[in-house]
């Protein structure tokens, strides 16, 4: 791939079949050379993880002109961590995205989310990254609504960068028409009820983690949720950086 | 467990058995009532990872005076969750405990480490939370150094709560004696050489993970990677809310 165009890598955590990730291939590759690298099935949940213990296979899946799928058996972040390493030797990607999801990524679901899992890693490798997400968790989520505005932020960092160490979360509502793009800060928000215990056929108890999330500020209108809830694609800009500046000047000389 | 003694959940991402667990708890049995939700096995680099797919279960493992331990075969996170929800039913803690981790935690390992997942969590579920951990990966590290520090820092936290989303990464280098304590910024840092590709004896390449550690900046003196290599306790405040309010700034009226 020696074309003038950029070079992007793409992953995410539905997996390398997922409509979403190949949806979001279909709208940059006249922009742009693609090379994906994403699970081998579903890692939903996988956040920041990789796989310390886990011997990780590559598999060629697809070779096209512009266009190379790798799947991995590893982590979102182990799919990045490899490319980066063993399919990008001679020319590193001018950008890393992950998504698009199904389901949404906003408030604290970046901490979980293994689609920011890639966005962290990447923008922790200092190259541009960006996350996206559609609020419909359906393996057949309509995503053709998005493309104009994922094209629009891809090429807009693409030109402009982004500073080193911050990344982009971009959630998009379940819509067909968006009011617009709203850049916020992440609400703070709760999971609850968070495991169904049930009882195994052998007569032992087991737990499926599940839960339900309730928005803790929803008044705010400065918020990702609050721009979700309101018909706005919500860009949250987001920090490698997680030093809380505030309790450090605080305690600077307490001990 | 109805004394007027504190209430603390300890878990880690080492697993149940570990030494480093173990000396938490025993540096902490005075002064509190000790609940343990752990991994059953090793969990490193785990993050904020939690099981969407998979079932789990708790088994009780010790059941003492003032401790009870159980394992379950989740992640870090999901010990948190389910413990939580179903150990903790009359009575939330006071605090979450992770660690005492087996290896460092300061810098960009907040984002991949099962302990600060631990602590995150707590963090999240807005109960005052600390990571610890120790820079050795030995599973014989000698935790008794640690005593006094561990305890001056649970009691501290006890006493003064923390701010609503803020909980403290906490890492100690490998030493018998420490020059203090510093409260530090995280430093950035980048992973390198990630992963090490073998062959298997039935003829397929497959990747190990691994890496080394870069320190990006290590002539600032305000980082908890200078404080350790230079003899100090590092307390790095962190966030919850991972919004970059520098960029959320300048692009608010860009779109």
């Amino acid at each position: 791939m020696n074309t003038k165009k950029p070079l992007i890598l793409i992953s995410n955590d539905d997996g390398y079949h997922a409509k979403g990730i190949n949806s979001l291939i279909d709208m940059l590759r006249d922009i742009a050379d693609i090379i994906v690298c994403a699970p081998e099935s579903a890692r939903s949940g996988f956040a920041t993880a990789f796989s310390a213990t886990v011997p990780l296979r590559l598999k060629l899946r697809r070779d096209e002109v512009g266009m190379q799928m790798w799947s991995c058996n590893g982590t979102p972040v182990d799919c990045v961590k490899i490319a980066l390493q063993e399919l990008f030797a001679d020319r590193l990607p001018d950008m890393i995205l992950g998504g698009i999801n199904h389901g949404d990524n906003a408030s604290v679901n970046v901490h979980y989310s293994g689609t920011m899992g890639v966005t962290l890693e990447g923008c922790m490798k200092y190259i541009p990254s960006i996350g996206f997400s559609l609020c419909d968790f359906s393996s057949d989520a309509d995503f053709e609504p998005l493309r104009p505005y994922v094209r629009q932020i891809v090429q807009k960092v693409l030109s402009e960068g982004l500073p080193k160490g911050v990344c982009l979360n971009v959630n998009f509502p379940k819509l067909t028409e968006f009011k617009g793009i709203k850049v916020c800060r992440m609400a703070m928000g709760t999971w609850y009820n968070e495991c169904v215990k049930q009882r195994h056929p052998h007569g032992y108890d087991y737990y499926w983690m599940t839960g339900s999330y309730r928005n803790d500020e929803p008044e705010q209108e400065d918020t990702d949720n609050w721009a979700l809830t309101h018909g706005y694609i919500s860009i949250t800009p987001t920090r490698i950086d997680v030093t809380d500046y505030d309790l450090l000047r605080n305690w600077q000389n307490k001990f």
